[in-house]
């Protein structure tokens, strides 16, 4: 644990506040020698950025990122890759009236309490903006997972109370950037689209689950103990805003099975490969990769940034009735998609790094 | 991230495999002049310990902990505090016949891969013995909490099909040792144990969920973006053997609801506390403790180590079919209490030291 | 060790090469509530900038650093501070007859073989350059480092085989500023001035010993074992360029002494404190601070940019003659000054937050 | 810093006090695959144990090592290797008398103002006992490193005025062990050993240097700023118990020489290789190794514990006559050497792993 670092080989720290001048970040450990796609980088931003679709917030960020060093001639130098994305929008507002008060379910509160001292501008460095600096890393990361051949793909597999009733091998991936929620299923995205439009109207907002596949990510690595490779997905993912909940493979569906229903029972496939005739295990055993695919769940809690009127108290105790400014997302799982693919993609090229190890 | 080594200011490191001469560990950064109760330290160590009751494993461990330093008249001297605790058990069996192959969700095949070499002698480094060194460490932290009134406590929630319906303000948790499934409702837990029971005699296994409380946590505990409080909880957690999911607070049953129903609201609490009407967000807000009762849930698949007969593949692919010993815990949630509330007590503790850095 | 990182708690990650859009980093750990003075900040910038005085190259780069956040209303947050330096000099070169050649005793060399490309340009990160980006966290670290009234002075002892000959309880600390060597005695100054303009004149360099001194630094401060006091600000030192040797107090001097002439009286000074009579131990005992004077010396090799002609030879291995471009300094000590108390600042602000956690 | 580990992938962490009932510690990151020879671990303990000739403490210590872990069928197995070694010596003096001294020179003042309270039997922490865990993990390390064909080798190259005059590549380094002295140079060990004998009989202490040499090292390894390779041997060295000096190649000998002097000249060695003419670098360029020899001193002080009478203070302020046990090394330097060269392997395995990640 580092605070404002994730990983340990391949890493990135990040800084910036969502209305300060510009939020930015480091990567570290990226190997000297692969190509840096900036367009590849800048078009999973556009995945994230606010105001994609009407389904999502109307504030405008155009998110550019710009690489200050560690990339010579479009090719990594092995040297940490600073970036920095400014902030078009940071003085937009005036967030005095919400300087003494305590917004449900924000960080505001827990914040104050441990820094004696609180950014009241849009929720400093718990706002989700920081999460672009993680789309950026994790964009990088993707690059260097190609050259494995290993794939991620994330998709919303539920919205409020709208589930897509498909398994992944059911699914077309390629479907998932056809529809503004990311569901790669477009009856089931209608229904989405329209349970979000309706809690936007309400002033409400929703949550949900996003569903994630790793493809080819070869056996061999995690580690035993307290770094099983689940463990820091479940940390990379659970460190994202809003996120309450990470299940990997069966999950917590597993509970009420029993052993001899759910164990993966090994088979030959073709003469040199061993695989499993079922994948509960969600493709780790032991903490470590087998080889098959790696998929997990995790979920949204509905965001705390309602417009509806909602009660709460200030620095004094004194009650009060609370309408937040409406440029909010009703539900941000169709942005959130891109950030959970970056953080995978972190874990597993830190990973990869590490497995590099594991042999004389 | 560092393999072996859980915790950053305050932390465990540990080594041992379940067949080796001995396990251990180092509990490093525990601050200097607290007793140190060694029987304290046993006694948790005999929650975990096999052989309790008729529900677990026939296999007898003693697990009798030795301080080999940084004690000096019952006293933590701030050096660091290294452990061992004999394998008694070692040289018990004949493991060749499991040399070559793959048991059904166990991690053989998956270290095999990675480390190219296997110690094949009752799941080397992956064997849940391993987690006798979390407790260790986890009663030591316990001891630091006490002085700051903290206390942990975890119960079976779930066992199998058979759920506990209360909820914690419910629970009289004085209860949860005054049973061996360690669930704190005597008819519930009257219930798991026969299902346990009737498991064990199908030479079948059963997962569940354990649930787990920290009061009396400070606001203030946990850091804002990577490293939020619950995202090392959960790190913590899915590092235990048969842990599949994790959530906080309200988790996944938050993703169906609307924010306007799951938004904490901020009462104030006498003169000059504040509290939170509800605790859907369990004690935490943006990675930061705000003062309520900490929540979570972990879930456990049942353990691959079932008597029943199973098919797999060796080394070289072909089939077999396999029956493994069957002096397993047909389930290990009753055990694992202990362990949840270990890893929750170490994460607890060096946040608790991290946040001595958060002021001037 | 973690690369691009230096620190525990109180620590800076930087990034950026000479000769890239900008140098930069970020400052994790700074407590919340701490006033962050930016003129202090540049004007430590100022003593390390290059063109200060005619001893210096005549390179130009203003060395403007840009907070982008971490600090609201002038006062840190316990966010990550995150700061830019443009790089104004980019430009102005061409660099591609440098190509293919190793600079004797430059990193070139090494640096392709070990990361297999070379960002070419002025020695990417190899550069001294990136201790600007030292110079700001050190002197954001002397910021919070004031709150315990502890001081860090550095000044140029030897330049050459010009040496100042005084203790430095005879010096005047208040004189470092006085001249543009940071030589805080008129006289030796003068004389070290004269040799460096020598070199210069020659297209040579000159190296010497820097030595430092840290006031008030309480007793306690520092790890037992591998993390002494002296040994992490002697990896601090050995960390900046040109450094080739470090020795904590007596250091080498005390090679050829005997115990009984070396060891330091302990005496109680007035009714409640207790000091040593002398300190050869540099403050430093067991690798903890014992509350004296902390004092070390820092050997700097001349550096290797010199505009003398040299042989080496290319990539394919043939011989070549080589002349370097003369904007460089011919003496790096009196700018490397601010460079070596800024690391000492980082040591002490991190072991400070460190010993927090000493006691429960 | 992690205060009792050192090292990123490959690593030790240790634990243990002289007087408690073990050390031990814990091997990180040795890859799997590689023969544990067990004789060459305790040989190598053997060269540090006391008591080896009438140069060193009469005290007895077998040394006797025990893995406990990690170790399959002579084989390591990726897990990490847990270790122990009792103390044989622990209960053989009584040592109340010094609780409230503070020894000159000692960490007894330091280390109680760190912690507030002090195992005050035979130093704690802060003996030089510890040591011998560095060199069971040094040893494994030299066993990882022999697959490079890395060779460290150390020597005594000064004790108290008596100086070995000869360049390394003037030395016969297979005398090293020849003498009890650990001076490949048998003249000079005649008059190094009569110095000791001297010192020993005046009931003092001498200091020395010890250089190390590290051949075959291949070009690359190191990083380009806060970690660079001498800076990291530094390090290393600085946190040996006794030392106050450090400096890589020509060290504190470049100060005064010019650039023009120091600078090492590249050339072609044969069609395909590169190397320096000279070696003042001490094979490290940038921070990075450049395939020549790498070597380096390391200054010790007389050591602390002599058995002239010494005036010192006690907890009070008290002024104290004190005379301490005569059963101390009076040179520590010739047990240093095997030290000294743990420490140096260990830094080499660990930068050897982390630059199997420095390209794609």
């Amino acid at each position: 644990m580092s605070s404002n670092t994730f990983g340990t080989l391949f890493k990135l720290s990040s800084f910036g506040e969502s209305h300060g001048k510009a939020i930015g970040g480091i990567v570290e450990g990226c190997p000297a020698g692969l190509k840096i796609d900036l367009n590849f980088i800048q078009s999973e931003l556009d995945r994230r950025k606010p105001g994609q679709s009407n389904l999502s917030t109307t504030r405008k960020e155009s998110d550019t990122v710009e690489l200050l060093s560690g990339v010579f001639n479009g090719i990594s130098t092995g040297y940490p890759i600073g970036f920095i994305l400014k902030n078009e929008n940071q003085q937009s507002k005036d967030y005095t009236s919400l300087k003494d008060v305590y917004r449900p379910s924000h960080a505001d509160y827990s914040t104050e309490k441990k820094f004696g001292i609180r950014d009241f501008q849009g929720g400093g460095r718990s706002s989700a903006r920081e999460t672009a600096c993680r789309v950026v890393a994790g964009a990088i990361a993707k690059l260097f997972l190609k050259r494995y051949k290993i794939v991620i793909k994330a998709y919303v597999k539920q919205v409020g109370t709208i589930t897509l009733n498909k398994e992944p091998e059911q699914l077309d991936l390629s479907l998932i950037e056809s529809n503004a929620v990311r569901c790669p299923d477009a009856k089931t995205a209608k229904k989405m689209s329209s349970a979000i439009a309706a809690a936007k109207k309400q002033g409400d907002s929703l949550g949900g689950i996003i569903q994630c596949l790793a493809l080819n990510v070869p056996a061999g690595i995690g580690e035993p103990v307290f770094d099983k490779l689940h463990a820091v997905l479940g940390h990379a993912m659970l460190s994202i805003n809003a996120v309450k909940g990470f299940e990997i493979g069966s999950g917590f569906n597993s509970v009420s099975k029993k052993g001899s229903e759910l164990n993966d029972e090994f088979i030959a496939k073709g003469s040199n490969a061993i695989q499993t005739k079922t994948n509960h295990s969600g493709g780790i055993q032991g903490g470590i990769s087998n080889g098959m695919p790696i998929w997990f769940n995790v979920g949204f809690k509905p965001v705390s940034s309602i417009a509806k009127k909602q009660k709460t108290v200030d620095k004094k105790g004194r009650s009060i009735s609370l309408e937040i400014d409406g440029r909010h997302d009703p539900c941000v799982l169709p942005r959130a998609v891109p950030i959970v693919e970056s953080m995978a993609a972190l874990v597993l090229a830190d990973f990869l790094l590490l497995s590099r190890g594991n042999k004389v």
